[in-house]
């Protein structure tokens, strides 16, 4: 049923040498003391956690999913997962990253980010339970009443009680502005809740005693469309002012989904029927608030394909140096066997590299990430944090997306690693590749990130923050441009650099006569400045590597292959995705809907 | 539950206008009878058939699968599998494509080629039953004793049995010389046959009363490896002289396999235990007799993933036209509807786009090798013959590698079209995604696929078959080359020709020096070629539609802009994949194994 060893010695190299977290800790005074013993210390308990008791799970929570019954409304999830779960919050898991206010153990989310990876690599379907607890706490602590934080966010944090995010209905998804459910406000100040909720995510299970429900609904004289848009905290029990649990709410699932992939967590359609709620925030501005636990859910949601990422190459990997097939075509390399290993096949090489640094990269950019989030809400110089915000925001739908979609491509090629194999169920890879699908999908499909990033992100501010984050490469360019080693690096780089600014400059010109050019060019457009952003650090990972050659781990001649690796094969995708965003609308629009 | 209606315009479009079936049959004497009339006939009827019979048991039988029984050891198909077969074979389905000789209809390969593309449409699980059958009866035909075909061909032509091929072991798929299954010569002529194989689609069902299995197995004294193995028929029940049903034969299901997808259809492991069988072909050739059945199975693979991609395109357009959310970047297309149809969103349009065009394409490679293939069997004159068997053996992995990555991407694409709901297994989208991965993999993964065009087919005849599909393109080019017209087209698919020329040449010289560098660049090769041989037939296909705008049938307009939109968004990815197939071998096998 494969394997799976958190990857700790590359990520110790992206903490402690790529990014030099010690040091950038220094600077945060919640974090002066987070050094890299703790940081160590910390990995290697996520590591036998994730491992020892959620790996295991995965792959019978596949296969044996989770099961409603009608009559009580109850969610029952595969077995084993009620008592891991008991296991990560005796163990303190879920309040790594939180505030010690409120309970937590104060750690920056660059570490916390560590461990999602290992958790979604054991399990991501038993992840998204406590997973979206963490967005639901981050809401809140932003924008909840000191009653509601004082009440809920304790045993969030704790991970007593588990949160949910209730956005869509049936008739809307992506369209927010037109969702239906009601809120009406009651004399003692909260509100009965009314409508049908689908696709909620852990809206219903057996895991925590509370499940703390946020849901957009409508106030009765809200304004039509987004901006008539309010958020409640709707508890599945209500709570006492001692905290203790009252009744029970008019909140319950009505059904779960058949799903292509996560099957061991609930995806659940949630009827609310004059159910109590709170308002979270102000009237009307649900959707901003909501957008705090949406960004929170979109860096998760490119986690979660890095942890896939990861596994499916740990064990194609093994797979490929087990499995004999055939002689390699340069003579035989196992010739005492009666065929060689098939990772001497150049293309099952080309295959394992891909995922391999498909992981590696998305690695570097969501600590990276990670990083700044951590100086964004921690750093005291208000500039600092500014410039921070700025890159969180715009590399967050590359996140999300970019490394989404990598995880497809990445899981599908570590299945095909195992031929025949990879497509039955019980040698596990097809699992990865059917959960991963979601990814690109849910918390903004990767077609809305697109937008985000070319739209929003970066037209809107007249490329600013694009800019900010080209002047880095800029500097790094200049800095190893001399440096005969690092040619082969740092050329593609800045190549692919001058050819980002003059592709959104081309895009920004044609979207100011037709404003459909932007979504034309949106999806291929943000593939591009994914692959500059892992040029950028594949650059500066190789630099590392190089300095390191000398050295008796060879983990640095392996990095330095990898990053060749992504140079020549998969770095060219470049070439196609400007043709693609370049090429307009009118090969998209020009044609009638009658004639499709 | 989606929809499927078989695109008969197109299949039309296809035969008469951009092969000219009708004018080709005139020449094959076997088929100068063969009218249009008749094939638009055959196209209705199957269309008929499988819409109505076939397609309603998709996604029931995916849901339901196969049940193995392991005290009786017997298979039992989903639910109407076993009477949508029966009507198949009253029909007369099986014998379409058949030689009147053994009961067969005497149609072209070409026409039944668009009633398997219907068949996979509606559901490539079923299709399998009766699509394995068609390759035992192509192999028997060709290398069967009398005997043999006397006993066998009727019944299969018939379809009241079905085929299997038993190739696979656990130990191996891809290098079938390790295989280790025997076979014992009996005094009476025939062999007792003994061993385990794995992954043997349709090896035992409930919806004919033999099945006729093709077994490759060794002989006391086979010489090791590949030169040593032999191919036998075993059949499930032993069939008397009179041609009636003896004993159960010692082969025998032990298990089905939990897969993926195509959950309908049984694959079995096979374990023959002194089963009789009797010698197809020359002992120790029966790897060679068996390419028979695999070239044709190969080609049915390619046929699989169409299917899907035109089903999956078909459902996703309904649903892009139907779903309302968020309104047009360039201002309401529907203003009396609370949003627009989601078809109005360009990078919508791309995803459809992306299916149709590679469902277009697909239905033109795939027509087109079927009428190489009636020629090549058919054609008196043995030049002719010699010609189109070149271009089938080219062709043949690019129809598998080519059309079922391409079947992958767009089922996914499609799938994405639906958002969240793509992924709940009641809308069906998702089916489509499991079914399409395993056409990827099995009858020789994609990868073997692209070592056999590159390897085998253009390098070990110093590029012959490749120059004479060349000149083919070289005089299209210049036919129309000052075509103001066509120029878009022409332009791109002149200047893709010489790549691939200069490309071919390149690995060629590499390949010289290191045979590992064809390994190296074969998987983006066979895409290179694969979208030179699309944009050849775009570009006739833009021609015909050019001549016909002033039509009243809009379709003419929309075949143009698939063109344009193929050259436009799809064509771009051959400027990745020369990138990729020029960077040589060095960065996929510079590491050490030990360093992954």
């Amino acid at each position: 049923m494969g394997q799976y060893v958190a990857p700790i010695r590359d990520m110790q190299f992206v903490l402690h040498e790529f990014l030099n977290v010690s040091e950038e800790f220094k600077n945060l005074p919640a974090y002066q003391e987070i050094d890299a013993d703790i940081i160590n210390q910390v990995l290697e308990e996520g590591a036998k956690f994730t491992q020892e008791v959620l790996f295991p799970l995965n792959h019978s929570g596949d296969r044996e999913g989770c099961h409603f019954d009608a009559a009580t409304k109850a969610v029952t999830t595969p077995k084993g997962f009620k008592e891991a779960y008991k296991q990560y919050v005796e163990g303190g898991w879920a309040a790594l990253a939180c505030d010690p206010e409120y309970g937590g153990q104060g750690l920056p989310v660059s570490l916390n980010n560590s461990f999602y990876e290992m958790l979604n690599s054991s399990n991501q379907a038993w992840t998204m339970y406590p997973g979206l607890s963490h967005g639901a706490y981050e809401c809140l602590k932003e924008h909840g009443t000191d009653e509601q934080k004082k009440l809920f966010l304790p045993k969030l944090v704790s991970g007593e009680w588990t949160g949910t995010m209730c956005l869509t209905e049936a008739h809307c998804g992506t369209d927010l502005g037109m969702l239906r459910s009601k809120a009406e406000p009651q004399l003692d100040g909260t509100y009965k809740i009314s409508g049908s909720k689908i696709f909620i995510s852990a809206g219903e299970h057996d895991m925590s005693e509370n499940i703390v429900h946020l849901v957009l609904a409508r106030l009765p004289d809200a304004p039509e469309g987004s901006k008539g848009i309010s958020l409640f905290l709707v508890p599945k029990f209500m709570v006492n002012a001692d905290g203790s649990l009252g009744e029970r709410n008019g909140i319950a699932c009505g059904a779960i989904e058949e799903k292509m992939g996560i099957h061991a967590n609930s995806t659940c359609q949630m009827n609310l029927d004059g159910a109590v709620g709170t308002l979270i925030g102000q009237p009307h501005k649900g959707l901003q608030a909501m957008f705090v636990f949406m960004n929170a859910a979109r860096l998760g949601v490119g986690m979660q394909s890095l942890g896939l990422t990861e596994v499916a190459y740990q064990n194609a990997l093994v797979y490929a140096k087990d499995r004999i097939q055939m002689r390699s075509l340069s003579g035989p390399k196992a010739p005492d066997k009666p065929a060689d290993p098939i990772i001497v096949h150049p293309d099952v090489r080309r295959m394992l590299l891909t995922a391999k640094a498909f992981a590696e990269g998305g690695r570097a950019l969501t600590s990276y990430i990670a990083l700044q989030i951590d100086r964004e809400l921690n750093h005291p110089d208000e500039e600092v944090r500014k410039e921070a915000a700025g890159e969180v925001a715009l590399l967050t739908p590359i996140v999300k997306a970019f490394i989404t979609d990598n995880g497809w491509i990445a899981t599908s090629e570590a299945m095909q690693v195992y031929g025949g194999h990879g497509y039955i169920s019980e040698w596990g890879m097809e699992q990865y590749v059917r959960d991963a699908r979601i990814n690109m999908i849910y918390e903004g499909t990767n077609t809305v990130q697109s937008l985000d990033l070319l739209g929003r992100k970066i037209l809107m501010d007249n490329g600013a923050k694009l800019r900010a984050f080209g002047e880095k490469i800029k500097a790094f360019v200049e800095e190893n441009g001399l440096d005969e080693s690092m040619s082969e690096f740092v050329t593609p780089l800045g190549e692919l650099g001058e050819k980002v600014t003059k592709l959104t400059m081309e895009i920004g010109m044609k979207a100011f006569q037709n404003p459909d050019e932007v979504g034309a060019a949106a999806v291929p457009y943000l593939r591009v400045v994914g692959h500059l952003v892992f040029s950028y650090f594949f650059a500066q990972m190789a630099k590392i590597a190089l300095s390191k050659q000398d050295s008796d781990d060879k983990f640095y001649v392996a990095k330095l292959h990898t990053a060749r690796f992504y140079f020549a094969r998969l770095y060219p995708e470049t070439a196609m995705l400007i043709r693609q965003a370049r090429s307009g609308s009118a090969n998209l629009l020009a044609m009638d809907v009658e004639l499709f």
